[in-house]
Order: C-alpha cells, then sequence, then structure tokens
C-alpha cells in the first residue's frame, strides 16, 4: 500500500471518511499523518485486509479490533475495489452509515435501505431495516452492490437471506452493533458469504456500528484510489 | 427511570437513534426491549448519569464502556434534559453526528458545525471542524446549546477554547475517537467545564466516535421526555 495520506486520514480521525472533505489544510496533513503512522505500529501492513484491520483499530480507536475482522467468500477487498472501480452502487443500512461513506475517490451512487418497505413491514411485523432490505433486494438493488450493514442485525441477517436466494453483491460489509442478534447476524452472513462465494468482511462480538461499517467502506474506496493510481495491483493474488 | 422501550432502543440497536423511526413493528419492540433488558443486567441504572453509562454500552457493544465515561461542570445529564426541554439547538461537530441524532422528542434545531469557517481554516491552517466550530462561536451558536463532538478532536479543543474565552454551552457531549489527540482533547474539555462550570460529558481513553456520540445526545432527549411525562424530576437531587 502506499505511504500517502488515505483520503480520510485528514482533518484527524476519519475526519473525510464522515464529513466528505479533503485533508487541505496544513494542520489536518499533520494529524492525518500521525495518526495513521500510529495505527500503523500497531496493525501489519502487508495485505490488502491488513488495510482494513488498520482501519478498523483507526475508527474503533482500539488495537484489538484488527484481530476481530473476518474475511470471508473470497477476497472482499480485491472484490471491494474492483466494485467501486465498476461504479457499483454502495446500499448502506440507515442514514448514519451513508453519512460517513466518503463522496470522494468514487463515482458510486451512494444510497439507504432505510425509508423502503414500509408496507412489507408493517404487514408482517419485522423491523424496517429488514424490510428495506427486502424491498431493495426485490427491485435487484443488491445485485453486484456493496451492500453495507453498520447499525441493524436484522438488515444483516435479511442480506443473509437475500444471498441464499440467490442474489449476489460484490461485496459485503456489515459491523452491526449490540447485545442482541448483532454477533448472530455475522455468523449467518458469514456462513451464507462461503457457501455462496460473496465476499464478506465483518467482525466477531457484540462491537461494531457505523463509523466502523463506513470507515471499512471508505477503505475499499482508497484501495480503488490506489488501484486507479497504480499502486496497487488486483489482479496480483 | 421509566422502563418503557426509549425511542432509540427501536429497530434493534439504536435504530431509531440513528433513522429516525419509532419502533413501530412488533418484531421492534420485541428487540428494542430484549437489548435495553440486557444492557440494564451489566449497568447500575440508580442515576440520570447511569442512563448516559447504559446508552454508552448499547452504543458501542461494551460492557466496559461504562466505566469510562465522565460527569464534570455540574450535572450534564439534567442541563441536558433541560436544554432539551428548553428546546435548545444541537450543534454537532459533523454530518454523521447530525445524522445520527434522533427527530424525534425533542423540537431542538440540530445542525453542523462542519461547512462553517473555510476562510479562516485556509488563513490559518487549521483544521476546518476547528474552523468551523470557532466561526460558530464568533456567531454565538454554542451559547446555550447543547454542543456535541463526535468525530474531530480539534473541534473540542476549539469548544474548549470558546469556553475559557467565556461561552457557555448548555452542556457539552465530547466523544472523539482516535489516536491523535482525541483523549487530550476531552481532558482539556474536562478541565475548562469543571473550572467554568460548564456540564459535560466526555468519556476516558482513545476510543469513542459518531454513534456514541449520537447515543449519548438521544439519552439526553429520552430523559427530557421522561421529564416531559412526569417520570423524572430534574428538581430533585
Amino acid at each position: 500500500m502506499t505511504t500517502d495520506t488515505t483520503p480520510d486520514g485528514d482533518d484527524e480521525q476519519d475526519f473525510e471518511s464522515y464529513a466528505d472533505l479533503g485533508a487541505t489544510t496544513e494542520k489536518a496533513l499533520d494529524i492525518a499523518e500521525t495518526s495513521m503512522d500510529r495505527v500503523r505500529e500497531l496493525v501489519p501492513d502487508e495485505t490488502l485486509a491488513d488495510r482494513l484491520r488498520q482501519k478498523s483499530v483507526h475508527a474503533t480507536g482500539d488495537p484489538e479490533f484488527q484481530h476481530l475482522l473476518r474475511f470471508n467468500g473470497g477476497e472482499p477487498v480485491r472484490a471491494g475495489a474492483r466494485a467501486v472501480l465498476d461504479e457499483a452502487p454502495i446500499v448502506t443500512d440507515i442514514t448514519m452509515v451513508k453519512a460517513g461513506v466518503t463522496g470522494r475517490g468514487h463515482d458510486c451512487e451512494v444510497r439507504k435501505a432505510i425509508g423502503n418497505g414500509a408496507e412489507l413491514a408493517a404487514e408482517t411485523g419485522m423491523t424496517r431495516t429488514a424490510a428495506s432490505v427486502l424491498e431493495l433486494d426485490k427491485q435487484g438493488v443488491y445485485d453486484g452492490a456493496i451492500a453495507v450493514v453498520g447499525n441493524a442485525p436484522t438488515a444483516a441477517l435479511a442480506l443473509a437471506d437475500c444471498i441464499a436466494d440467490g442474489t449476489r453483491p460484490a461485496v459485503a460489509v456489515a459491523t452491526p452493533v449490540g447485545f442482541v442478534k448483532a454477533a448472530e447476524s455475522r455468523t449467518r452472513l458469514r456462513e451464507v458469504a462461503a457457501e455462496y462465494g460473496v465476499p464478506a468482511v465483518t467482525n466477531v462480538g457484540r462491537r461494531g456500528g457505523s463509523g466502523l461499517a463506513a470507515g471499512l467502506t471508505n477503505e475499499l474506496v482508497h484501495v480503488a484510489s490506489d488501484v486507479r493510481d497504480g499502486d496497487v495491483s488486483l489482479t496480483e493474488s
């Protein structure tokens, strides 16, 4: 990977990834560099997966988080970067995750699931986020998409069901947080990802969240930028 | 506190706080109840501060987080709930935190600092978030406001400078995350909060982030709702 300041090693911790602004001021560039340097002292820098491990540490402020990521169903970082280069849509579960996805370095449409499927939720009693994923899936939105779940375990479970039913996202990033179904939903997603060959980045345990999901997604964008710049190849194994 | 499902114990983990929708489906209500029940098994439920401790655990998925919160400068939960009832503006550092603040249970204007002060940043080389806080402060926005910093350490430092210079937010919620200046910025904010009597909720350590800041802010809204419903009094000590 390059040692350049990545776009979201911006103003400071994930400033750009969350605010969609670049590190343009002197101070911001200083902080960005120091911050990623600190992370690289704590996380290996050998593979593309390591870049997401670094990002998870950067996003959570916790060096231990590097050990909690899981990569299934192929090579999710390559698949994700390729999908970014292919301008695949980035589909998040909720608004907050969408707000955290960088607007720079890609031409992907960024959209959120929530807000769709209200009728389905009302009819079935399922959660609105789950219904929103099923509704978008019915429209074919998730095939070939970068599917991101940062908050809602039932969205991850619904996404897993869609995959089991034949939907093929380009990559799935799922880090829902919490005490009820969060870890289980990611376990289930890993299982279908592995079974059906859908590249997926998830974490184990109860932690996670919107900031992490957005950060990991942004790192896929940064890898794609490095591919564009000739610093990373997606064909090497 | 009430044992009712709080608005953001919604669809599932913080669904509502992030997505601005209530737990209206059967499934969502089930998950919300179970999730907060699990948190209450792990965190005391005696004081108003405990409610923010519970929220921190809920938002991070980590029972240990309850020990990382700090309350300074008075009684920040009471002050925050009172500010919500007074319809004080909620001013966040970045877009992602704004997106995480619930739209229900209050009539406060929710706005973000980022996007202001671009000229100041360009002139001085300071970060855009710091400049945005100083710019809004010059406009008097932070006096009496609910000041929320979820991401940017320099925003927290700028807010601390504003307080030292005479600005008096109703309450400050600051949980910037990261390896560079994040912990230091919160330490500084605690110092000025204590010195000038500005109620502040912060955490110690490198962890934190936008989801946590939004969750804590939403809990102030929930406490205000309970006051409105007569379940909590702000005058009792």
